[in-house]
This record gives C-alpha cells, sequence and structure tokens, in this order.
C-alpha cells in the first residue's frame, strides 16, 4: 500500500453524503454515529422531507438539493456518493474538482465511458482519496478467508463459485427496478466479479452465461431472468462459477466457495442470522439473514471506516477506480454472453 | 477380549427368538435376513396370529407359544430374548439350562434379584455366549468416539453428558406404557448410564436427580415425570448429566457429548435423518430421526451380528452379565434420588 | 413402472459376477451376504489367485476365466458385470444371449456404437431385466432429495450443482488409470450427468466445458486435467453446474445442490463419515469419508437389491439402457467442449 | 419498564471509568468511541502510565488516580466501574453519593454484606441509574432466544443447560487469578446463573456441584476445581446444568440451550468465529473464538449503548442491583455445595 505524503491530521473528516435511498441512509448513519473521526457535516437529496428530517435526526449542519453546491461548500473535507448508478461518475467529477475525497457506492457508473471519466478524473486527482463500495471486502469473514489464501493455507485456487440471492420477499421492489437496474449481471454479479478478481488475483478470459425467468416472466421483458448464472475461465485455467438470483426461499444469501488444492474454504454457505440454532417441528435449524444490511451491517461500516482512515493517513484503499471499470467490463460481457447465448471473450 | 477354545464352526448359528413387539420384530428380520451366518429357525409369541405370520414372512422353521418349547428344542443353538422385562431373567435361565447361547435385550431384569439370578447362571455356564442388548455400542458413531477416547486423543473425561428423548408424538405408546415401564431411568436412562460407564471407565459414587411434569401430568400417577435428569459424580472426579425425556419435538434425540481435557466428542447432536439440508422458509435446517429404528438400525443390526459373531468363533461379547446388573443397580438409585429429592450414593 | 407378466417366483436369484476390483468384490459381497434371495453362484476374472480365494471366502459354487463360460452355465439366472469398461457392452450382449439378466455397471460402454449395440441387445430380450449401476439414485439422501422434489417442495429447479471429488491421496491410483478412464468427465461426472437428468427431468442443450491442471501436470498428457468443470443449459432454461476433480484434501466429497423456486435441497455438502463431531484445537469439525465405499455402501447394496428385486418381481428397474447411452453422449460432449474450449450442442 | 420523569437530554452523557484492565480498555474504548451521546471524559487507574496512554488515545480529558476524586468531579455524569470485584461496593456507594450515575461490571459484590449495601445505596438513589454488567443479555443472540421464549415459541420450560468454558492457552492467567477470583462459580457460572433466572424467570430451590482437578491441580489449593458444574432445580421443576471450566481445548466456549416443551433453542452450540468453513485434512471445521471480547464484542457495546440510553431516556434497565445480589446467593451456594459435597437449598 502507497503511503501518500503528509496528510496525517487529527480533524475530524467531515462528510457531505448524497442520495437517501435505503442503502444511502445506512452510510449516513454509519458517517455520523459509529466512526470516530469522522463528521457527517451534510446532506443532499431531491426529497425535501426526508433530507430534513434525517439531517435532523443525524445532525447534519447543512442541506442541499444540487449536489454541486454541495460539493462547492468548504465545511466538508470529502463526500460518500449514493446517488442513482447512473449519476455516480458525474457526481464524482464535480467532487474531485471541488477537491473532495470521493466514497462512491458500486457501481462506478453504467457504461465504460462514465468508467472511463471517472478514472481520468481520479487520476488526474492523485492527493485525493478515491474509494469504491465494495463492501464484501470488509466483511470479517471474507477478509478472514482471504487472510488465509494469501498464506498460501489453500494452495492453487481451482474454483471460486459466489452466489449473490435476494430474498423472494423482496420481488417487489427488485421487478420495479428491473427496467433501470441493468439487470442481474450489472446490478447484482458485480459484487461476486469484484470477488472473483480479488480472490484468484488474475483476470477472467472467456465467459459463457446462460438464465431464465423461472419464477417471474417479468424480467424478460428487459431481457433478463429472476436468476442468471455464467462459468468463467480466467488466466491459468482458475475456473469460475457466479449465479445471482431474486427468488432466494430462505432469505438473502451470498455464498462463496474457494475451493484450492489444498483446502477449500466457504463464506457464509448457511446464511444464519446469529448464533441461535432452532430444534422444533421443522427439524434443526437457523433462520436466516433476510436483507443486505443484516448480513453486510458490519461490512458497510468497515469499509466506511476505511475510507475516513484512509484520509486522516494518506493511504490509498485497496479497490482502485480501475477495478470499478474492469468489473463493470466483465459483468456487460457477461450480459452480451447471456443475451446471445454465445462465449464471450473477457479481454 | 477373551478367546474360548475350539468353538469355531463354519455351520450357521441357528436362532430362535422370542417377542415380536416392534424391536423383536427388528431383531428376528436381522436375523433372518442380513446376518451370513445366522438362520432364524424359530419364533416364540403368544399372539398367533402375529407369530404365524412372521415365520411365514421371515422363513422360520417352527413356531412356539411356550418360551421353554423353544428353548428345549435341539434345532437351535442359541436364544434371542425380546419378551417383556420381567420376564428377561427367568428366560435367560431356561435358555442356558438347554445349552442355548443368549442374546437378552435390556433390561436386564426388573430387580436386582433377578439379575443376580441371571449373573448365576450365566457363571454357571462359561461354555455358552451371554450376551445384553446395549445396541449403542454397535452404533458407527459411538464406536469410533470410543476409539478417539481410547487412543487418548481428548485426554482425561471431564464431563459425560447424555440425552435419551422420545419425540412426542410416541407419547401415547408411553402413556399406555408407563405403568409397567419403571419409569424413565430404568426405561430410557439405562442406555446412557451404559455409555457413561463404558466411556467413562469407572462406577458412579453419587447421584442426584430431578425432573418434573412439563407437559404430560399424567406420568406423577406413576411418580415419574416426563423429563428428568440427574447428576452423578464418578470416582476419580468424572462428572456426568443425564436427561431423559419424553417430549421432544423434533424427533427421537439420542445425543452424548464427552468432554476431555484435550477435546470434546459430540455425537449426534444433531439427530439428522440422513444427509439433505434444506433451505426454505423456515431457514437452513435438517430433518430428525423419528424412531429408534431410523436412527439405530445400523447397530441393532451390528449387535446381533456380534452375538453370532461371537458364537461362531467362540469369543465373548464386550457387554457382561454383571454389566446389566450394575446399570440397573445405578439406575435404581437414580429412581430413588427423583423420588425422595434427596443424593443417593451409589456403591 | 412397468410390470412384467408371470415372473414373481420364490427361488433365490442365482448370480454370476465378473470383475474382481475393489467394486467388484464389493458387489460379490453383497450379493453373497447382505440380499435375501440372492445367491453368488458363481465368479469370473482372469486373476486365478483372487479369483479361488474370493470364491471360497463368499462360497461361490463356481469359477470361470472365460465370461462366455460363466455366462453359458445354467446354474445361473444373472449376470453383475464389472469388468473393464470397454468389455461392458460385450459381456452385456454374451449374457442376454444366454437368457441371463443383466446388472452392469457404469459406464454402459465407452463409445457410442457401443451403447447402440447394449440397446438393441436388450430390446431385443424385454424378457430379461437389465440395470445400469448409476448406485446414487440408491442412496438414502438422494432418494428423500428426489421425493421432495417430485412432491413439488422445492418447486421448478433452477440449478441443479453437483461436486464429484476424489481424495488428493488416491491421486496415484487416479494417474495410472488416467491412461483408460476416459477422462474426469466419462468416468467421474456420469455419475453427475444421470443426477442432473433425473433430477431436473429434461434433457441438456448446449454445454461449456473448462478445467485444467492444478496440481498433477500429468493428466495434461491424455487431454484432462485433474479438476474440471462443466456449465450446461438443459430444456426449459434449467442451469447446471458440474464438477469432477482429483484433488480434494478432506477426503471423497459427492455434494449436490438442487435450488429451486421454493427452496433449495443440499445433499452431502458436508460429507462426514458419522454423526461424531470433535472440538479441540482445529475447531469445531466433522471428519470425512475417504472412499465411495465408505459413502455409498448402503446405495451399492440398494441398487443390488433393487435389482435382485426386479427379477423376483417382473419390474423393471428405473434406469434403462438408453439412460446409458445419453449420459455417455453428454460426457462425451462435454469432454468436447473441454478440448476444444467451444459451446457444444448436446442434441 | 418503568420510566423516570423529565430525564431525557440532548445533551452527551459524560464517563469517567475506573479500572484499565482489558475489560475495563474494553468499557473505555466503547464509551470514547462507539457511543453516539457518550463522551469518556475521565478515567481512573492506579497504574499512572497505562492511565496516561490510555487517556491520550482515547481523549479523556482528565485522570485520577483517586476514585473519590472522579467521583465528586462535576466533569462526569456518570461512572463505569470495572476495579477489582471487591472494590465494586464501595466505588458504587461513593459514585451515588456524589449524585452520578453508575455502571458496574459483575459481580455486584464479593459478599452478601456488600450486595447489601449497594442494594441500599441504590435503593437510596432512585433519580440515578444503575446498571449491573451481565452483557450476554445483550447479545444479539441471547436477545433473539429471549424473544422467541417470551413468544411461547418453545413452550415451557424443561431444562436450561448452560456452560462457560476459558481455552486452556488462557491457563497461566487463570491460575494467577485463582487466589482472589472467588472460584469458578462466583467468578464465571455467575454469568450462567444471571441467564438462568432471566430465562426460566423462577428462582432455584435447591442445588448440588461437583468437579474436580482434571489437568491443573493447582487449583485445588484453592478449594477450587479446573472444571465444576452443578444441577439446580428450580421452583416449578425446571431444571438447569451448569457448567464452568478453564481447559477448553477449542477456545472460549459459551454455550446455553433451553430446551422447551414445544421446542429447543441452542445458543452458540458451535463457537464459530465466523462465517467462514474449512475442508481440509482434519475434515470440515469452523475456528472458535479465542477470547470473551472475541465472542461479545458486540454484547459489551450493547451493554453501555442501553447503559448511556437509560440515563437521556430516564429508563431503568433491565438489570436491576437486586439480581445482582441474587445471583451472589446462588453462586454462594453452588459454592457451599461444592466443598461440602452435599445438597444446599437455595432460598
Amino acid at each position: 500500500m502507497q503511503i501518500l505524503p503528509g496528510t496525517i491530521t487529527g480533524r475530524p473528516v467531515r462528510v457531505g453524503s448524497v442520495g437517501l435511498g435505503r442503502l444511502g441512509v445506512l452510510h449516513a448513519e454509519n458517517i455520523a454515529m459509529r466512526i470516530p473521526g469522522a463528521i457527517l457535516s451534510a446532506l443532499c437529496d431531491l426529497d425535501r422531507t426526508r433530507l430534513e428530517h434525517t439531517a435532523a435526526a443525524l445532525g447534519a449542519e447543512r442541506t442541499f438539493t444540487d449536489f454541486a453546491e454541495m460539493a462547492a461548500w468548504d465545511g466538508i473535507d470529502a463526500v460518500c456518493i449514493v446517488s442513482p448508478s447512473a449519476l455516480h461518475t458525474k457526481h464524482i467529477r464535480i467532487a474531485m474538482e471541488h477537491g473532495k475525497h470521493v466514497f462512491c457506492e458500486k457501481p462506478l457508473g453504467v457504461t465504460l465511458e462514465q468508467c472511463k471519466d471517472a478514472e481520468q478524473v481520479v487520476g488526474a486527482h492523485p492527493e485525493l482519496i478515491f474509494m469504491l463500495g465494495f463492501m464484501r471486502r470488509y466483511d470479517p469473514s471474507y477478509i478472514y478467508a482471504k487472510q488465509k489464501l494469501d498464506a498460501g493455507e489453500i494452495g492453487r485456487v481451482v474454483l471460486l463459485r459466489s452466489y449473490s440471492q435476494d430474498p423472494d420477499h423482496q420481488i417487489k421492489g427488485a421487478l420495479a427496478f428491473a427496467p433501470h437496474s441493468g439487470g442481474q449481471f450489472l446490478d447484482m454479479a458485480v459484487h461476486d466479479i469484484d470477488l472473483a478478481r480479488w480472490f484468484i488475483g488474475r483476470e477472467p478470459e472467456k465467459v459463457w452465461a446462460i438464465g431464465g425467468c423461472y419464477a417471474h416472466p417479468e424480467f424478460a421483458q428487459h431481457g433478463d431472468g429472476d436468476n442468471v448464472s455464467c462459468l468463467m475461465k480466467f488466466e491459468d485455467d482458475a475456473m469460475c462459477f457466479l449465479l445471482a438470483g431474486r427468488t432466494s426461499p430462505h432469505g438473502y444469501n451470498v455464498e462463496t466457495e474457494i475451493m484450492g488444492t489444498k483446502g477449500t474454504l466457504r463464506i457464509a454457505s448457511v446464511p444464519q442470522k446469529n448464533l441461535v440454532e432452532i430444534l422444533d417441528e421443522h427439524g434443526v435449524r437457523k433462520e436466516c439473514s433476510q436483507t443486505f444490511h443484516e448480513r453486510f451491517g458490519e461490512a458497510f461500516l468497515g469499509e466506511m471506516r476505511e475510507f475516513i482512515s484512509c484520509i486522516r493517513q494518506g493511504r490509498r484503499p485497496e479497490v482502485s477506480v480501475s477495478d470499478g471499470t474492469r468489473v463493470l467490463e466483465i459483468a456487460t460481457q457477461c450480459k452480451a454472453s447471456f443475451e446471445t447465448g454465445e462465449l464471450v471473450c473477457c479481454k
């Protein structure tokens, strides 16, 4: 990790956050209440009622309905971007041109052009911290698995398998969002693609993607399925199988298996809600996490803590802007394979 | 293990079995169909219909309604006693005095006098094999645990904890049997007492037993509870906690934990029916065994195979007649503690 | 299931078995000792020492070094074929032309021509039972999962994922066998292909296969990998991901996941040796099965019991000869995809 | 829960904390960094170096080596007492007489007289919040179990079983602390006694305690064992089996089972470190938590958050001072039974 010169400071980092959807509120709460050394100074959203209400509850000093105005305010050092995906790169450029550090939710952008634009502006501002929200890398279990892999405990990676499944009881929201989501590969599988590159440490070469509408034909209208999967061949032969689905009956299921020549690691193959085991007429069972914040609450906190810490210590976070570009490229190739039914090259 | 001289033989062992309750039929089936070297030659029961039907189905050559007649028949080499508990020792004596090897279901007897009588007759016939049906010792998982313990892998035994729980859906049968069962300690906990002595390798010194009628007040009429437990102090300080219950909602639950100074072994802490895991609206779950034959089918087969093998090879089985006596004594002391509320000495 | 007329009989089925490798001995033992109604009457193998030794131990009446002679002997009703794969169909033809029922180990044959030949001879002998050894269908856990699927409990199949992994400690044998095995798809994945067709109830349309030599470069000499996988698109969109590997560090790992729209079933995702859980310096753990007979002992017994039962009751077993042909076709298509790196049509 | 009048305030609660052992530092960090609405204003310890170092790191305004001086300072609203157990009640009295809210680590005191004194001073200051550190009640898994119990989902409590086991690798610290710890029942089992009263909702009537020195004879010098257990009979017949041990090979093991007539709940029967499952030469395993802060980090944070929240909202916490007295009484009775070998009445 490269250390930036001269930027360690004892002053709290003042953050302005844009976007107050479910995830935006979670980020705002974390900044306001759970990260020593961070202050939630400003909030920005188009919905004035929600904006004022949230700002009051979290003690934000200023509110904005225009992102550029917030970015221009000298009362903040950094911005947290949780706006609609299509606006991410625009907001990144505005913020950085106003000298603000940037945390941006995934995806980096919705087109390759947007990603390239973000790379350009981030590259032009080496004095500023940029971090992309691949929060799984900050989950304690994923961190633990990565350490074991890096320590050579499982040998060479043979296969990475990763599932991202939303619970079926959230299907209404998923259907409503479907026209704008970019599809399961761009909306969901990007996290798994990031994990695959992180764990395998190489790039995919070829992909074949399939899937269908097994329970919800509505997705077909958007050229999508309710469950999709792909098989990828990575450089040096590592295999990768990813699945993204919207119909999980048991809950929010994000699981990853890393099979190596000396051992296999499975992360969350039982997506247990907590440490309670129940023995009753249904057998011996564990109830499951139902939402992303239930499963990844600690990871969302961890990534924001890392962002603030990077700013204060002048360190670069592990995820670079080009990781964001690369993941979008690969997800787009998956989508192309799904749509054409053909093998697609990832290079 | 002591080898008896000169008794290895290639001739199949011909067995007569008495008692055609659920467990009696299971033993008869095993002898008739699943043990090479054994033949089910005779059956004995008071219920003529069941007797003839079973004999026909299993190919038994002769049927008897009088045990002494079967024991006297020279068409059998051995008897399998699955008659009512109060008759066990009487049948043991008759069989041995007719020169037959004896397999007897637990308990050995229902009084100490009976047990002493059995010891006498077994002792008087060193040329005959006697085996008591503590089948758990022949369950692959219990065998595996015992081997690890004996190999020193878990160090010195600190605690043995064992539960015997019948499913609540069998409560009608349990209530009907309650007047004659001898109570939970004599009827159920004897298996756990046998396990405790087997694993710990020493004798209990003191016991305190408690319990109650938590769901089924009917047991109180027999001075019993629907769930009872006891804590025992063994020689050399090993601790032992046993529970016997009739109200298990999830199934037939027999689990044992052996905590040692270097490791802990748990046998069947999840009483899973098979290797299927289900993920659905109830969470991630395993369905459970519902009956003793579902859980211990292989153990019942294993003990009978051992009985036949001991006869053919002239070996003595591991369980001795005095084990049967000792277990009854201890169960009786547990019961006395339960009834008086006081500590009871086990010596 | 179709009932054949007039063939129910009380006479035991006399079987002659060919091939005394590890699996051949297991089948012979099951026939000789564990299946009421079956008699092991004859054995055939080229290794005279092993042949005589095994026949004596299992009580087989006759031995043969020539399969045709055994097939011609009127002392048997049925043959069990565990000869080298390349000889299977030849042995099937000889046996059936001598009027013998046939149980044949997988694979049916090693070329499509062989399979077609077998189909022809089986079709020409409707009076004889033919059964192929896809033993997993007779494993209690797979049977249980199939019943749940058929009862609609997991809804429509979205994904079937199945792994067949041999332990790395058996790599020497695998390498020695590699020149003749046909490769991982034909040798190992055929079981998973059979399961996929059985559970999904439809045919694959397209496949893409990848893999590599992650630990054992020797497999490359045979155009194979030590771990390979494939993604298949089935009719009606069901997805199927299979993996076959030779480097499992924890043991013999055969696991299957069937993800449905209403529930997911996982069979043996922890390939536990038994019900013992160990708590020690390595954490909380279960030791694993190490060999196919440890994991599938009951399934091998179950399939042979079904074969005998079909003969005695005049029933046809569930697996047909054309299943064998179809599975070989698909495995061959997987192999072709692996070798060319291209998508392959399965029709 | 009773609401105190007029004490809700927007002003942060300023806390002074005494005692900077491992747990004292954890509490101080939580107050300083992880609880919105709380400020760590002062620290008190006899070790000046540690005191100044910690105060600087956590931004505490003042430091004290005399508790009474800190309690008298009007820069704090509340104290957090993590001093040696024998000083707890003295510190409680001093703090309350200076008008400070009090959070006190367990145990309340080391003698009944001390506890009575604490009850007196707490009773004399109804305007102040008093909370005792039974942190397990604030662990998410225990909270979840309690909600299920209270909702009637497991019926009537039959048995509560609870283990508190420290890892053997911490035995040096445990031995050093042994002369002053009060023994396993007072030092460790108090948490389990609190859980038992909380879950069962009644009082114990009788107890029998046993145990021994299985690996570390040094404990015998203090009239203690390295592993001890007790069986308790509660009012209305609920059974309770507790174990406290110092020799756990696999890690920090705190597990609780609540067996009811309609279901059983197990909390942390596998004390897993995280959601990673490892498949390697040791089998399929989960690594375990090794320390109390690894297992209960969230619970320690939760209880302090509740303490601060009670002060700000004028609510009384669930745990009362008399709970502390009652738990000490019961632990003392367990100890008496262990020492005498006799049954002891708990009333």
